[in-house]
């Protein structure tokens, strides 16, 4: 991990489509991802990764082009006949995507680190970047909702996050731990920049800073850290972020990301549509059009957040020698 | 279970044909199966019950017609998938299959016993017949090879029966208790056969009778028991059991087996090519073409079973006024 030059924040599917921009920009192997497990739910006694998955799935290029989840060449006979013998359906596994959570299961087992299985799937997909889930220590997304307090995915796919959200937790954030690989990623003598990617900052990115250890990096790094708009013109590109935020009585706007991520992010790229918010930010804004429906579309923002990065890098070096300034 | 006219002692697709042509014939709810379990294990975290489910396929019409385990309509992708990432692929699952596989381990681990899962499973497709694991309690065929004492499905499976067998144990049956469905199945008044199906002996019916409850159900029961020939001129019908007969130094003849059984069998269905033998058996015997390709070869299989426990089933009631006699 010593070479990593850039640590991304990821989510699912909008953090998976920068990291896949960013992996087609940069070397391979200064590229790093710190992924949510917050999701991670155990289901039909198999344990489930969705953002880790979506991660691998997309660096592989088997990913769903369109669905947000799952593999493109799947097939569902596992879930019909698992329907015919009266099993949970509400939580769709491909049979293919199913090899993941019952090999995956396997190794964490048999003592495997979740850390260590997630490394050798992704070398197996031929994926060099280090995939790296936030912690291995057990972190559980729970949602306050108007239904009653609920598992991430019993909001997310059961209830289709049709109950209204009041609150989130993140249970075991605050005793979990960075992994060794988390702790190498952020010491790398290389990192210049830190990308908190545009996932759901509630649902998919405060799982990752409510853990002690890692905000704490954050706050410590050297590199600039810089987040990219999941809020295009008022509204969410994909998934409950826009609605999550009216129930939280946060205006939805590019304005109010910035403002829940607060001092940690040093610099902001901003969607064109949104460009007239530019002067409202009170750190360094790159525009650009952040919507990642291409590979181009995504290599596009990558190279905008690193653009964003480098010239605040000088800053940050600067101010290594000004502390105060 | 008080209306069971035959109960039937089974292993795996020998003895699945057999069963299919019992429920063919018998009105459904008067016919009861009792499974071998000593080759359960568990594989890739899940508990797997070849036996049963050859049962279950093979009365729901889904076995696969010549492979003699799994579906007929299945496909592979789980199992490509988890190829791609290291995991073990030399027991083959299903797509479909291991819907079965993940649901029975979901239910076992939230309390079920295999008794109960299988009544569920069966009902799920179908089948009016309880089909009945030997126990609920874990009896592990080992296979003690010339290449040291063996899982049973490393031997059976992994190293396709290649070791040539010295001895076979079944850990966990001296211990193991019939369910109470079982003991029901045996009490039920209606009782008028039993039926040890043509599986392997040593393999499939030996781990049945090393549980001394079933031993001591059988030896008390009034209903005649009588056998199917695994045994067709000199050769099995498939898998292993020729061969382990020669390992074992036993003769590979029906007379065999018959003898293998003692006096646990009062009567012996015994292939047309091998009638020759007839008169050299101590038990009465019947003879017909016992080879079970079509449902129509299964039929006439079990309608002579049946005609033989008929036949002795007088005599037995004759016994209860003689006991000695």
């Amino acid at each position: 991990m010593s070479n990593i030059r850039v640590l991304v924040l990821s989510g699912g599917v909008g953090g998976a489509k920068l990291l896949r921009g960013l992996y087609r920009v940069l070397p391979a192997n200064t590229l790093a991802a710190l992924v949510n497990t917050g999701d991670d739910f155990e289901h039909l006694g198999l344990r489930i990764s969705p953002d880790i998955d979506t991660a691998l799935y997309t660096l592989a290029g088997l990913a769903h082009p369109t669905q947000g989840w799952g593999r493109y060449d799947e097939t569902w006979n596992f879930m019909a006949a698992l329907e015919a013998v009266g099993g949970e359906t509400w939580f769709r596994l491909g049979d293919r995507d199913l090899a993941l959570h019952v090999e995956r299961t396997r190794r964490l087992r048999a003592g495997e680190t979740l850390t260590a299985v997630t490394r050798d799937f992704a070398r197996r997909f031929g994926i060099a970047a280090p995939i790296l889930p936030m912690s291995d220590d057990p972190v559980a997304t729970r949602v306050m909702t108007d239904e009653g307090e609920l598992a991430f995915q019993d909001y997310f796919v059961r209830l289709r996050c049709v109950p209204a959200v009041h609150d989130l937790g993140f249970v075991g954030a605050d005793k979990a731990r960075l992994s060794d690989a988390a702790r190498a990623a952020f010491a790398s003598p290389e990192l210049e920049a830190i990308i908190i990617a545009p996932s759901n900052p509630w649902l998919s990115i405060d799982p990752l800073l409510a853990i002690p250890e890692l905000r704490s990096a954050l706050h410590s790094t050297k590199a600039p850290i810089v987040a990219v708009t999941p809020i295009i013109a008022g509204k969410a590109v994909k998934g409950p972020t826009a609605k999550i935020m009216n129930e939280l009585e946060i205006e939805v706007s590019p304005l109010s990301v910035a403002a829940h991520y607060g001092d940690l992010v040093d610099g902001f790229v901003l969607d064109s549509s949104d460009a007239p918010l530019a002067e409202q930010f009170n750190i360094p804004v790159e525009v650009t059009d952040t919507l990642m429906t291409s590979v181009e579309d995504s290599g596009r923002v990558a190279c905008a957040a690193c653009a964003l990065a480098a010239s605040l890098s000088v800053r940050d070096r600067w101010t290594d020698y000004c502390p105060d300034g």
